[in-house]
């Protein structure tokens, strides 16, 4: 393979796991170039060479260049990876329109529907950038930053609707520890990953309403079929996208469901009774996006989704807010069965 | 439906909460009789009206009946629900052929592949009974003990060649909290339903190792998906049973992988390098029975299964103790990429 400039673009804590990996890809020679839009981390990165919030005890290689600029960041780059949160795709999309140079590679990390359209992320990217030449692909599954940065075995998809470009992620990204798996269902692969954050969700709801391990399992079990069921039918994905051994499905659902997740713990308030707004505003202080509360409202525009009971429900909760949480509950307990 | 006589058969902790279960029903007035090969458990449920292991707070009602002998459990009942050890299979088939009368529904919630044949119990029972009518069914699923008889909302398939059989069987089984899927791939269930025991030692194992969550779901969703396509191509199970949303597979192996079940508990001393027999000794007082061991011997008889990967590597380790923990490890974190 010949040398490549590899840019991450959007340094959070999982950007910073994405770019440790990289770095310890020694036998791939190739430059990296580090970029967040927060001039904050941008400095820390190039003075301390270190995250100012995140794995503070792990440092940065001389060799990765900090770049001043998104312009700076972007236009000499091969292969750009984007680990910005979905809400920024369509400013991210503007600066690669700019600045990117012709036949660029991008691996969009981010997850989610576009809330104003329901639009996927590539649907997105594929309307900005309709002038110019660039593949895409998406990597999604059960990777958090704190087991990529510890070189823990975990699992992701990588899918494109372009063979190539998925075989090249793959030889960059792949390690001992990161086993890939690819994918050219692109659009199943966007879908799960930003319908898991709903089922996150619905298995707090089922711990807050002080339910047993064997109910969420149960729940999780009934909804992620029904979900899967019509993202097959409905809307064309692949049945293996939707599968128990699917990455961004099978392994996240779990890894998100039972870990201490944004979504699942903001389903935890939610089941206990914490009003939407209160709940959304204790989840944090910075950062009040909560994903499966995003997806929610982007599943109005894609009505095959929309339909499912569940959905409707959790709309009409936490979206709506037109029914309370005990109303709610005695639906969706109903609604099990 | 007629009145029915029906008799629970085995009444360890499970057994108990589906005959609580069945008195619960109350609109289904069949006659409930309960018998355990243990006289000592029979005893207390005849003149205490209580278990004296399990749910010692919950006493049963007058009107179910306990029986004096395994034949006098047998020979008048329309329905015979088995919850014994699946290594008493023979023994209780035995049973069954010299008391039951013509036309008895067989429904077994016992689980396993018989150890020394590889053979499913529907087999067994199928080689014991020629020459008697009866039907047969299995149910399986998300069900413990304590959540059935706290009466959570919980999920199950209930499996048979014949499906008045099956349906029957709903009909009185099936409750506000007890969901039942009906499936006609009895095979498949009797399948899946002993194989989960096997994921549930391997997650056991990959906590032993101390290796964090996500590395757990990603090995799970992995293996699941190897065992499962073998069942499915090799063994012509139907793929539904094998999916998410199976309550045998996808529901079953989520609540028995995370939750403090014998198997689980038993692959976690090994992976923390507990040997063979010490961790088998110190698992139970009485009960030395680890149903993922005895599957996994059990499926030297069955090829299509014993040649998956990991399948061969627990055999080695646990049932030939061929190779140790280390070595194991090893080949375990690699088959995973």
């Amino acid at each position: 393979m010949s040398h490549k400039t590899i840019t991450i673009f959007g340094v959070g804590a999982f950007g910073y796991a994405v770019l440790k990996h990289l770095e310890g890809q020694a036998n791939l020679p190739h430059n990296l170039i580090a970029f967040d839009a927060d001039q904050n981390i941008n400095d820390s990165l190039q003075k301390e060479r270190k995250h100012p919030h995140f794995h503070k005890d792990i440092s940065i290689s001389d060799s990765t260049h900090v770049a001043e600029s998104a312009h700076k960041a972007i236009f000499q780059s091969d292969i750009l990876i984007l680990v910005a949160s979905s809400d920024a795709s369509r400013e991210v999309a503007r600066a690669i329109k700019l600045s990117a140079k012709d036949g660029v590679t991008i691996l969009n990390l981010a997850k989610g529907l576009e809330t104003e359209t329901g639009k996927r992320l590539s649907e997105i990217y594929n309307e900005k950038l309709a002038e110019k030449d660039y593949s895409y692909a998406v990597m999604a599954g059960g990777t958090t930053a704190e087991d990529l940065i510890n070189k823990r075995p975990i699992g992701a998809d990588l899918a494109s609707t372009d063979e190539q470009t998925a075989e090249l992620l793959k030889t960059i990204l792949g390690s001992d520890t990161l086993s890939i798996n690819l994918s050219s269902d692109l659009k199943g692969v966007e879908l799960a990953s930003a319908l898991k954050n709903i089922i996150s969700m619905v298995a707090g709801m089922v711990q807050g309403f002080g339910l047993p391990h064997g109910t969420l399992t149960f729940a999780i079990s009934k909804f992620s079929q029904q979900i899967a069921a019509e993202c097959i039918s409905g809307l064309g994905a692949h049945s293996e996208t939707f599968s128990l051994g699917s990455q961004c499905w099978g392994n996240d659902i779990w890894l998100s469901s039972l870990s201490d997740t944004r979504n699942r713990r903001f389903g935890e308030l939610i089941g206990q009774g914490t009003p939407v707004k209160q709940a959304i505003q204790s989840m944090g202080e910075s950062n009040s996006l909560i994903e499966g509360v995003n997806t929610l409202k982007a599943l109005i525009y894609i009505p095959a989704l929309y339909e499912i009971y569940i959905i409707r429900l959790l709309h009409k909760l936490i979206v709506e807010e037109s029914i309370d949480i005990n109303s709610f509950k005695k639906e969706f307990l109903a609604s099990l069965n």
